[in-house]
């Protein structure tokens, strides 16, 4: 292992997030809550480390190998998260240090699961800090370190797919720098409009930004304790319920739409199924709902599509406390949580493509009962998908269920909660949703878990947000070997 | 399809489960319970239908074909289970033809979930029945058909390959009805074995039948409302720990015994794998458990060794009310639910095999990710599996956690409970186990639930039994094309 280039990248990344601090730090400045000089001590503290890394360590060669690449990515997710969280403790918003990785590796993984329990009167710095973490870690920081440092290393396409998610990584330029920029682009774009949008709704410039990050990261923290019910805006609610829809679409696809290729949109396999699982189950959780809100059809609707988007592109904001929901909805959110949305997006969770693949497959063995020499190829976007990714694609589901049952068991060794709210815990912080069920429903949150349970819950973070196999690698002795 | 043969071997399974009620007749005649007759009435109902299907349907060809085979074996079992309700109802133990149904399959499919509430002073014959189907149904229906009627059709390894647990069929010996013969000679002499030793434990002849044919079969039906509790004895406790944990062995093991195949019988890799998830699972709730029982290890040890081998060997008996114990117990068990046993024994779940492949694959996937190039073979049982069988398994674990998922949905839509009671409601019945947590615990049962969850639950025990696609097979139009 090229131990010199590992360390040179990480340094890299450490700067990059010095340098994505500066907004929060304007922002503490702006209001003066006496949060400013914890990014300044961050920071310092990032440097200290980052300059050294990247301009002492001299590595021979600067190919960057499968292995190198997959091993720094989960480190540095791992890093960003440990100086991520020291403005929360510098700050006094999140004392222990344990619970302020615990938000920062949420906030970076795009989950949402928050330990928070006081929301009044914080340092708006250090909230600012809290959900400008999504907006980074939603298209990825090492696409980020890309598109800002161009040739960093000879082959890159490793880094950038440890870190997207999806089972094959589409390039959308020859050159990854190339595509990591565009990709930003158009991120960053999506997120002005709706931040525009917001405050045309009557939001003021730091509610909306906060919230359009949150969106656009489909990462969930808000600086409400009540989440987006706290406005209590038909019309927020349209809004925000449109974009959590829109940010669980392939990004690819939005590039493909401002080059004019309007057929490849609208052929688009995975985005058909997206779209008919989130209207399909918002229908029959507004019928559900509808004794509950005395037969009022819009009502329903505006509170079922809001939730049923807020969990299938996996964001996490509320503005009902679907805990309190008939078992038939809350049954359907607990399965949606487990698909998640499109490839390629910033949501986490299964995605829609794996899911259909498996569905495919699985259709595919019935037949196989009955027609057990008939050779039967899978079909995905119209092309034949190889057995290979097939059999990943099958394991990878494997593993993500056992993840979530390995996960809610370890944390049941505390003795805390029940069975409900353990194993949604872990369903959905591996799914980077954010409100689980029971104690950890909207209305409650993780702050009553042991510091154990939240090392292993930010773990299961990290492995959905980074597709599992990287995290796991990290625990296989031969990636350390030289 | 030929249905001409599909017909006719319906017929002969009719007749064969009119021969198997002969049992519970006699034990209904000796009671005088005054449940005689409807065993009378039954045998002739099943006489009426099997003798005609049997003798008039006159197919042109003998051969059986894969999809006539895997057409055949859903269809049995349906239809043994309709018929097997009937003494139940007949009786008056069971009034409602859903419940009665429901208990059938939960006895034919070894599950042992059951809607009785009441237990003194039920018709013993009907009771004998009702733990008799766990004992037929633990080996297989077709499988004991073939040991009876020899030469049915011309290729029969369709038939035992759709009913025996396991990615793989073990041939014994070269003819097909040589095999079900030894295997059932084994299956009766161990639950003979097990009848003389219960009785030597105290028990009566009846209950020690009962209690054999549960254990055999890994159903769990007790004639007690307090499962094996109602005995409190720690001998009996002990004995029925044992005898749980080697029903759940590969039979063919007990055959190479037989033959002093010792060494293939101690490097056998799921036999490994069991005993180590079972001892090392009993450990772990020895020791959470031990504040509950004074520190008493001893006592521990006997409740939790029960427990956990009945949930392994997806059994289904109980001595304690493990609904009351810690989370972390409790998870435990939920955790095992999904594994069961080994393939070829009479026990339900993924099977060790399975999960242990599972396993190794996801080892590999994990290896990829910086070995992208090198070559890497599974092997199990020291030799490499295939990788269409490696596939094929992943996507039985999907498709298994997926009816789990979608049969807690659809027993959602009635509007009861909550989410753990209908989640280990839909996983003990998939699983084969009988037991889960909640409203459906040791101490309740699935009387509360609605008819259309009782016939979804009882799909789902077909589904875990018939171990799914033949099950799902039935549902596909093409299967049943001329």
């Amino acid at each position: 292992m090229n131990r010199r280039l590992v360390i040179r990248l990480l340094g890299s990344i450490l700067m990059i997030e010095a340098a994505a601090m500066l907004p929060s730090f304007f922002v503490a400045l702006y209001f003066g809550d006496g949060d400013a000089l914890s990014f300044v001590y961050t920071m310092g503290l990032l440097l200290a480390f980052g300059l050294p890394m990247r301009y002492l360590s001299r590595p021979k060669v600067l190919d960057l190998r499968a292995r190198e690449g997959f091993l720094v990515v989960p480190l540095a997710w791992l890093l960003m998260s440990m100086f991520g969280a020291l403005p929360f403790v510098f700050s006094g918003m999140i004392p222990n240090y344990v619970d302020a990785v615990f938000e920062a590796v949420s906030g970076f993984t795009t989950t949402g699961a928050s330990i928070l329990c006081q929301f009044v009167g914080q340092p708006r710095g250090a909230m600012f800090w809290r959900s400008f973490t999504h907006w980074v870690g939603g298209m990825g920081v090492l696409v980020l370190t890309l598109a800002i440092l161009p040739k960093m290393s000879g082959r890159t396409s490793h880094l950038v797919r440890a870190e997207s998610p999806g089972p094959t990584l589409s390039k959308l330029l020859p050159r990854m720098g190339d595509t990591a920029k565009v990709l930003y682009l158009i991120y960053g774009v999506l997120t002005f409009i709706m931040i525009v949008i917001l405050m045309l709704c009557g939001m003021n410039l730091y509610d909306a930004a906060i919230h359009a990050m949150g969106t656009a990261g489909t990462g969930g923290f808000s600086n409400y304790g009540s989440s987006v019910g706290a406005f209590d805006s038909a019309t927020i609610d349209a809004v925000i319920t449109f974009f959590m829809v829109l940010f669980g679409i392939n990004f690819a696809l939005f590039y493909k739409l401002i080059h004019g290729d309007w057929r490849d949109v609208k052929n688009n396999e995975e985005l058909r199924w997206y779209l008919c699982i989130f209207f399909g189950v918002t229908l029959l959780v507004t019928l559900i709902m509808l004794p509950t809100y005395e037969g009022d059809f819009l009502t329903s609707l505006r509170y079922s599509s809001f939730q049923i988007a807020s969990i299938i592109s996996t964001t996490g904001y509320a503005t009902a406390d679907f805990n309190l929901w008939p078992i038939a909805a809350r049954m359907l959110i607990f399965f949606t949580m487990f698909i998640g949305s499109c490839a390629g997006s910033t949501a986490g969770g299964m995605k829609i493509c794996r899911v259909g693949m498996m569905c495919k497959q699985s259709l595919r063995e019935v037949r196989r009962v009955f027609q057990p020499r008939k050779v039967q190829v899978v079909r995905f976007e119209g092309k034949a998908v190889e057995e290979p990714i097939l059999r990943q694609i099958a394991v990878f589901a494997f593993v993500y269920v056992a993840l979530v049952v390995i996960g809610a068991l370890l944390v049941s060794f505390e003795g805390l909660y029940d069975v409900e709210t353990n194993f949604t815990a872990a369903l959905t912080c591996v799914s980077n949703v954010g409100p689980g069920l029971g104690f950890v429903g909207p209305s409650g949150n993780f702050a009553g878990y042991g510091a154990f349970s939240k090392m292993v819950l930010s773990l299961l973070m990290l492995a959905g947000r980074l597709e599992i196999f990287p995290i796991l690698a990290l625990f296989h002795p031969a990636i350390w070997r030289k």
